[in-house]
């Protein structure tokens, strides 16, 4: 089971049975639904047709648009969506074949889906505030490594911006890395799900497609930016030439075969959301500072108590590390790593946290992945608001979620530390 | 990719050529959604959480009455959605691991899946006039020689009512496939999809859950009894007691790192649908009556000019054997199977049909399956008129069509033939 659906739905029970709780455990973004796409989901309500498998002319049109406007030009032949960018990277593992290359510290289901596709995950660690991609510098012993031990690996997944860290890859390392695949023959498959949520435009992700086209194949969706995760909406974009046709058409034999196509109704408002038309750019730039305000607040908790942290510079994730409280949190609650952490958050606490476990961290590591997207507001009218403010931080309902978080790290580092 | 998804898109593209086609390949069911499900899925367009994994607790139990209604009582737990059908039937697969007994016809996906999810199929005649369930006397032989060979066959799959040939097996006959299975400790997945498409209620079809309850997985969706195949929504129905429960587990947990949960809009309407009321109930109607007049006036045209068939009694197939026109086929056109039969009447006549060979039939065979769900009429307004016609062979475009069928036939057949 995803680890962060799983610990979604026990603090949903939690809540249910009446306890605070404060969910920071789940990425889910908690914003209402722009009403300019729920207009155009509504009006296309009456669409039935499965259509083609890789997605209507139209969708694949918006979104090559929307791929061009970021320097990433792609015939829309190229374009695939699926439910989700989740089934889609599941169905490229399937498709490039092999083992497959995972940073450590990762998303949840990258491993996961290797072992399911019958491969084997390949960790291999990223630089210090720059996650989602693997060392180039070590990417190469390790391929090595496991290619000497009989092992196929044939691609390299990379999280650009980063899950769980909030950090940016620099270009520089993501050049290195390119130019590192391509030595090595491993397809890259670019997870850019959270690329419109970088906060300072000078740090904009660079996508390895822009250093290697002919062998990165770039996934994004509506699930982060526009908040749309229950709607199940992905697209992909394969590399133009011989092997990037070559996937094409085992990505779309694969989909035809386990998802048939993505939900018609749900398309057609995607390809509206694709085109930008300025109701959307103007969401997406609201939601961006609503992250950037609240992940900085929450982030400033953590290192007040001493925890360790990268600075935040995209997404709504931080990835605070405990270490320099472990001699605490042992003698004090006999925390010696990152899942008791979580445990001991969730049920003393009601806060609901993810170990660096789920990320691929060993058991000691004293990480936890927190994610402060579902702060905004308990209704629509709450959340609207937040995404509205000129300082969401001091709206009642998010200062009293920050407040309590610095109450319950207060309590949890013990009197011998500073207070904010 | 997806034997009849690929036919659709070929005929598609002949279409859009300007074309005369008569898209006979993809079993789509060519009528418009319900209005009433329109206004639920657009009231539900601002839907956007995850939500569960397995499906919203609502959605969950309209889709147990709906079984209870159907003598299969569920407990709500055990009950999952999906993106479709299809997407459960693949994660089914992977959930209960080994290799998978699959009739033999049956329809195009359950071998690929099976190979996907690193599964080999193990292929079972059926008996004649009854598709979808393997030969019970032959099961055993097949399992113990699969066995003796190293293989490890964990699950058989049937299909009731079948596709590809229309037909429905005996009770009598799934009875004793469900005790060959608990004999030989298969799990049953039981493709139900078509089961509200049986055209005389006497011959309803009996679920293997009926006799194995305590290893039969049921699936179905809304993609065949409501034509909303471009929403994907399928369902699946665990088994209760340890078997059920740990796949029920290891599904879910597939679940949800392939695909997350469903569209959250979708599964409102769905939730409806399910509830089964009453213009739900007259849609579905509705919709067999028509399939069972269309179903069989083109079944007699094949007839006519002696292809052989089994009655269709269910579903809107037919899948007649040119056996019988073998020599004049080989001497006429040079066509010795069911693939170059499927290429001949695709390119010198335009109709689209699939070959035997897509279903597991061997080369040789001139059977191919014939869909008639696309006859309906070109607009809605044509659609809703088939829908409430008492005679709806008399329509203008449906009888164009089948006199078409003739026509293609006839010439077909040569002039030895008689014409109907």
């Amino acid at each position: 089971m995803s680890a962060t659906l799983a610990a979604d739905e026990a603090l949903a029970r939690r809540r249910c049975a009446g306890e605070q709780v404060l969910s920071l455990a789940s990425g889910e973004i908690g914003l209402p639904v722009l009403p300019a796409l729920r207009d155009r989901l509504a009006a296309a309500a009456d669409r039935n047709s499965y259509g083609s498998v890789s997605g209507s002319p139209a969708l694949r049109s918006a979104v090559a648009g929307y791929w061009e406007r970021r320097n990433l030009p792609v015939d829309p032949a190229l374009v695939v969506c699926g439910p989700g960018s989740k089934p889609l990277l599941f169905a490229l593992l399937l498709a490039i074949g092999g083992d497959v290359v995972v940073p450590v510290p990762s998303w949840v289901s990258y491993a996961a889906q290797a072992r399911l596709a019958g491969a084997r995950p390949i960790p291999v660690p990223t630089l210090p505030g720059e996650g989602g991609v693997p060392d180039p510098a070590a990417l190469g012993e390790a391929v090595a490594l496991a290619r000497a031990a009989g092992r196929n690996p044939r691609c390299v997944v990379v999280t650009l911006p980063d899950n769980p860290t909030g950090t940016v890859a620099a270009p520089g390392t993501v050049e290195r890395l390119a130019r590192a695949a391509r030595d090595l023959d491993l397809v890259i498959v670019s997870d850019e799900i959270y690329c419109d949520l970088v906060f300072d435009p000078a740090d904009r992700a660079v996508s390895p497609a822009a250093f290697a086209p002919e062998r990165t194949v770039v996934t994004t969706g509506l699930t982060k930016n526009l908040a749309l995760g229950g709607w199940r909406f992905g697209v992909a974009r394969l590399p133009d030439g011989p092997l990037g046709r070559e996937v094409h058409t085992r990505l779309v034999g694969i989909a035809s075969q386990i998802w048939s196509s993505t939900a018609a109704p749900v398309q057609a408002a995607a390809a509206h959301a694709f085109g930008e038309p300025p109701e959307v750019v103007a969401y997406v730039a609201a939601a961006r500072r609503l992250h950037e305000a609240v992940v900085r607040t929450v982030a400033e908790r953590f290192t007040a108590v001493g925890a360790e942290l990268s600075p935040v510079r995209a997404t709504c994730y931080l990835y605070p590390d405990f270490e320099p409280l472990r001699e605490h949190l042992a003698g004090a609650h006999a925390v010696h790593g990152g899942e008791a952490l979580a445990t001991l958050l969730a049920e003393r606490y009601g806060v609901g946290v993810l170990p660096g476990t789920a990320f691929g961290e060993p058991e000691h590591s004293l990480r936890i992945r927190v994610a402060t997207s579902r702060l905004y507001g308990e209704t629509d009218a709450e959340r609207f608001e937040a995404l509205a403010a000129a300082d969401p931080t001091r709206l009642p309902w998010i200062k009293a979620s920050s407040d309590r978080i610095t109450e319950v790290l207060t309590d949890l580092a013990g009197p011998g530390r500073p207070t904010p």
